[in-house]
């Protein structure tokens, strides 16, 4: 007897931006490994699943470390892996809840990368925040022969520069505590009238800012902060 | 007395990769316009959503001409803006489907370019064919610094060689009719072992093919076609 994992993305925020399918396997969940431990990122993917859960699913709430240090960051794979694995192997229908899509600057991909060979497992893809952000702000992503390019404000300027002078349209993530280099680049590049940054898409402290060249370089912006720029689309005549 | 526009991404092709709140929103419209004309895309679009339309709606299926005749694809676009504004205008919940996400790569937007400050709109994003297809063949689209490019296949051969020279992950759209040009392309950039290309995703008849090298130049592709190529993991291996 062997169970599955599920991986489901959640989606943004709001709780019925779910698929329709990802609601219903948790209804059918007998494990529920939830990631604690984000910044903000804990209770928010767990609050946006509750409501959908059955009575008698057992819920494990799991460290990942965001620690640069890799050795540290390995062994708490390692062993929410083997958690998942043996539960998996118990027979039970195990989950794991990841934030916007399963497959995209997700933690589940250390964990498929240590069980895809050893485990059934069905990944229920979820809507991206930059979906749910150019839908809240209705500016589009990319049409006809239009490119996107989704970067993470991690990578370096040259990278980014590059990415904002090729593409169309370019979603920056993970502008957090990055904000002041972001807005520099966006003046030098003359691209501040078809930015918007929006936080916390879908959720009730939803907040949208359409002049970016206005914002104080120091303005703490939080955490689920993004950029989207679209070459094609003033930001702020939407 | 006024009513709303709900714009309504039906995601990958599934009926249950809608999300719960596209599903409650077809339970409520008095009005679905769906897209007819595109190929193979007419009957997917409306198959997915029927199951929770209300008894009472009323279907309006409009032709989107695919031509490359800007005029008449500007007056197609402009008679339904019209339609839409005037069915809004009389109080009437009126939605309009759109398979993936309603924001990329989306017949929607030249309505909303059209509506947007005339009518309440509401958008309701989707999961994106790509997110289905990294999903399903359990590949990742992007980790930590990484990128994501998502591009079109009609764009030209030089974007299409850069982006998969800059980015770690490229998602490429508008496959069908093109593949001997990406084979080619992907064989002389010698990334054809990170590359795979899904048919109809999530759908009964879902293809993946991870060999692209051996396919023939010539073969005929369902036209849900879609190449997903990520430099940091072997396509092959998944």
């Amino acid at each position: 007897m062997s169970g599955t994992l599920y991986a489901i993305g959640t989606g943004p925020g709001a709780a019925d931006l779910i698929t329709v399918r990802g609601a219903r396997i948790l209804g059918i969940l007998d494990i529920l490994y939830a990631p604690a431990g984000r910044k903000g990122g804990d209770s928010l993917s767990l609050g946006i699943v509750s409501e959908y859960l059955s009575h008698r699913v057992e819920i494990k709430s799991r460290h990942f470390p965001m620690s640069l240090n890799e050795a540290e960051k390995n062994a708490a794979w390692d062993t929410v892996a083997e958690e998942m694995a043996a539960d998996a192997a118990s027979g039970k229908r195990v989950g794991f809840i990841t934030l916007g899509d399963a497959m995209l600057y997700s933690t589940w991909v250390f964990l498929l990368a240590r069980l895809q060979h050893r485990v059934a497992i069905e990944i229920i893809p979820g809507v991206t925040s930059f979906a749910c952000i150019a839908a809240r702000a209705q500016v589009p992503l990319a049409m006809e022969n239009q490119s996107l390019a989704v970067m993470a404000c991690t990578d370096n300027d040259e990278a980014l520069e590059q990415a904002l002078l090729t593409h169309d349209c370019v979603v920056l993530m993970k502008v957090y505590g990055r904000f002041a280099r972001i807005q520099a680049l966006l003046r030098r590049l003359d691209l501040l009238d078809h930015a918007l940054l929006m936080a916390d898409a879908s959720l009730p402290q939803e907040q949208c800012f359409r002049a970016l060249g206005d914002m104080a370089v120091d303005r703490v912006l939080p955490y689920f902060s993004t950029v989207l720029v679209n070459k094609r689309w003033p930001a702020q005549s939407a």
